[in-house]
């Protein structure tokens, strides 16, 4: 059961059918998992903003970042140029390069890409040493490649799963979350989907309902470790430019604030946000010097900023509804969030139905 | 009675003695309210991170911008430099530069700098046009200098007053807010103080209570004019350089959206960030090359975090409870906060105590 | 006499009829010159990117901050939307304020404007004050406005004039500078033209030649105070994006490095970049919620980074040439470049023809 | 020979003894040099800033990106956080996560480490592709470790070895070069040593001599592809804070710029700064939350952005005058710089001995 099973609703806007980022139109996501033995916790999450080749056909694209504490590849690139022309992949801090390696490889054996020399790959990270022998780098190559090979539309998985396997968040399980909204028909009727890894610390609120003020459940001594982070990844089919995408990345992180996220010294927080809008892809290669771009005005971006917001806030609560408890390394344990004891909360808050 | 009055708490923290910016040692505020004829609704607020001569020791500092669709000036400077040598001035949009001249005279004449020829001011703004007939411009030099001159310690008038006399905040009356947080001693027992000037819109909630959603008060089309925005002004004892004021200051951010607030595309949402610690001051002339300087380490800067988002969201709030009605040019009218129908709510949610 | 006037060539490119901005197509340039008594050496330079109203037709543009020791107004929402609304004024830093405050005049009493609330004034500097009494701040509304009237197209006057009066340059008299190139039309005919407010320092070099070095003129100790600065406006007819146009402007400051410029701590050193191209620009107010517009791919900017480099070590050079010899308050002296006593060492170095 | 056996002076500052960057003191190189049948010519350039464990004592830090088209890993959190935790590598393209991965287990697996996890690998390059076969991907772990391995201070080798093995240069063979400066004692007499990895393009100049006009050789299409860029690493035992090495590291492309460089659409330009000053080392963990610092103030860095200019000028001289003919991958070749065919031009423009 998801959180909107219980009856509760974040914000105001209309989720998409699967409430998920793959209700923006040709998205697909892929897990690898790991678990193996008592210590290997982690995994592999692809994301793939078209099924096409994407270094010959490039999206526009931005990266925020939240909080630079952190390992991601392929920041600069995107900045300079504004795409993006690898699936973005997500698993544990260590691994990022042999997750970039792969992409690599991914790219330069895809047809049409023989002559390819040069490749920005893209891979976000959280820290999952709690529960995963991180220091073995067990990610290989072959995972990175599972994950792209086996995603698709539909519904995502969620919690312990790809490079959620391992992750905590406020101090329960945390995991692979996803949502999204879109935005009235009159406003554009455009889709903003939103997939985080969470891996984060707080003062964990629930809808508004302060639950580790109420639960006595945060560390008085806010000593959080370089071990927290959360990767956000948003897809829109609104025609946004790379300067707009990046205003929208920038609302995720309003979004996490909500969840009582507070971006930690140690947490490596980013964002990336991407526009699928097929009038807008970007060719390799091109006989015009011209692009023919059609994008959405300064204007009109403010329900889409709404929407990042929304759909981020829901996306780390349901990765929070997904996670069951684990033990991992040196019989480390992460519980669950006591969902139970939370609903019990909220009806006393009375805020079902809202 | 402010909100603590009602017995909100906002997060979990202790708040310093006055509730205040002020309540950082040294920290002086001063207000122009300007109320003239039927369309005259706004004024001038100042900030003194210390009360010698700011220009001849200089404040570590930084800016960071939530949404730079606003006017705010000084900015290259202090991002290049790291520190600020002016008060801290707030008015309205369209009042900026005449603002920013008032702080150069101010500068120029003051004892010591009789031979100053480059001064940086810092004058952040929001639009009250909707109450105040704005293409006026009738912030004049006196003004600055009258809210430079009568600011003082102690409490701070918050509201209908300075640069918050003629804003709006979610649809109800605005203004200016404050709030402080004290952490525990263990963890430098340093105070985080904020000043706002609200003039923003979003979907409205208190302490995690979906305010518009429950009273039905928001803008279905989210058709956020150039109007928006919110100038916060952080400002802390505790020994940052400007570095991680900068990233004390994007904090700020999650307190903003605690309150529902989305930084539409009109809003130019800016937060300074200042630090008063006396042996980090920067001389304007020194017979030393070398600034001998105790910074805070990257490490030990959480809990500053977490105090600047909840004193951000803590002041924004004081803003809306102090703001009273008021009609301004054109018969326009904003209302204040429905506080008894707030607090009913409140009431039905059982959140009062926490 | 201008530079190619003595049969130096700088660069590879081709330069526009005149060799100045106003080569490209609609833009003019305004000065007012304000020499008065033994003190005032100073004034005011307009430049406009086209005859319309600006505010309604905006521009896409970029700023970029070479060092950020300076007062420029504007930054953060051309940083943040991408355009520019009102014309570029330069003038000396303690007038900035009441410049951009006679821009928003300016702006509001423009036919169509009527009901604009928010305006967002260009005005950079450099600091005249070595033969100039910067603290009287002399510049006036009417200074600016007169400057914004007088624009034309044409050729353009350089040296002390304008916002030029009273600067100097490494060492001897600097003032307002321009230039311009045109790209093969295989690459696109485009037109980049630069503008300039010299009053920087460093190690002068003529086209390679190390003048400074030769005439033993340059500062052993490198003691370059708070009074430096270089301002540059680059406007082009090529359409770029303003992604592309910061970019275009980070280029101009390696045009100012081959002059010898060495960005010291004191110099203020900012690009402005425009686009003027018809087809991508962008309205106030629009029914359509989509730009439509047409970008040069980033593969195909390199000749225009070329331009750019080049035009702006053209328009410093030419700065200097047309300076003139100046006293000013104090009886502070800047002599003008020796140029006999250059050409002479550039008829050793064989240079001429080049 | 390097370029100063011939008379030729770059700038007005003295060199180091070596006139190489490890004359400031701590610091050391090592390089990896591949060349393998007839396509592989590539390697791996190893820096350490200085010989301790860098991740236990981190050096303060800045990367200033010129433009970022390119691949370096690591940016953002030195970004955030202010300094670097790893040696520096330089490669190629295809081989930064194999090359940052090795930097992984370079820093687990020393002693004091064994309970990291957490690792900020720095790793630039420069696309090698013309001369290597880029696409096989030949650099291993042990290729980096050995570089890592066998770095010492001394000389240091230049041109066709370690990441320069198989670059190009304005149409040249490029490679590694490097350069030093010793400001003068009465400003502080600090050392800043430069090494650059040069493969990049534009309109070649030597000491301000227009080599490529001359010889007529460059581009008329300006169409570099993305094969370009420059890597620039500064390191300077001057106390600056990372603010100011950012400042420091922007001046290198200035130096760039003085070569001719254009850094083109396609030119992945990369600047990290660094200091040594011992008493600004930052400790992994430390009992106290306070650093004491001694940074140089602001107005003192002039004298060390001049070294950083002339340095990087003269290191990009150096790698062309030290690099030779190569043929690599389908018979591609590129000639060493036709030094006596130049030396000519040089004596011919007399600016022999200055």
């Amino acid at each position: 059961i998801r959180l909107r099973g219980y009856g509760i609703e974040i914000g105001v806007l209309q989720t998409g059918p699967m409430n998920a980022i793959t209700d923006v139109q040709g998205v697909k996501v892929g897990h690898t998992t790991l678990i193996q033995g008592d210590d290997i916790r982690t995994g592999v999450t692809a994301i793939l903003p078209h099924s096409g080749n994407l270094f010959q056909e490039k999206v526009p694209a931005a990266i925020y970042i939240g909080n630079g504490f952190g390992k991601l590849a392929g920041y600069t690139q995107v900045k300079e140029l504004g795409n993006i022309e690898t699936p973005i992949v997500l698993t544990n801090t260590l691994s990022v390069p042999r997750a970039a390696d792969a992409l690599i490889t991914y790219t330069l054996m895809q047809p049409e890409n023989e002559n390819v020399r040069s490749v920005n790959p893209i891979v976000g990270e959280t820290n999952d040493g709690y529960l995963n022998d991180i220091r073995k780098r067990v990610v290989t190559e072959k995972d990175v490649l599972n994950a792209i090979a086996q995603a698709s539309d539909g519904p995502v998985e969620e919690g312990n799963c790809g490079a959620g396997t391992g992750t905590s968040c406020f101090g329960y399980k945390g995991g692979i979350g996803t949502s999204s909204r879109v935005i009235p028909e009159k406003l554009g009727g455009y889709t903003v989907g939103v997939l985080v890894q969470t891996n984060f610390g707080g003062i964990f609120k629930l809808n508004g309902i302060p639950v580790a003020k109420e639960l006595d459940n945060y560390s008085r001594m806010l000593k959080y470790g370089s071990d927290g982070s959360c990767m956000i990844v948003i897809i829109t089919d609104a025609p946004l430019d790379s300067r707009n995408l990046e205003r929208l990345a920038k609302r995720a992180m309003l979004g996490l604030g909500r969840t009582g996220g507070i971006a930690s010294n140690g947490s490596g927080d980013y964002v990336i946000a991407i526009s699928t809008a097929e009038e807008n892809r970007i060719p390799y290669e091109s006989d015009s010097p011209i692009l023919y771009q059609n994008f959405l005005r300064n204007n009109n971006t403010t329900p889409l900023f709404l929407a990042a917001i929304e759909a981020t806030e829901e996306a780390i609560l349901n990765s929070l509804f997904a996670a069951e408890d684990m033990i991992g390394v040196d019989n480390h344990e992460r519980k669950a969030l006591p969902k139970e004891e939370i609903l019990e909360l909220i009806e006393n808050y009375r805020m079902l139905g809202h």
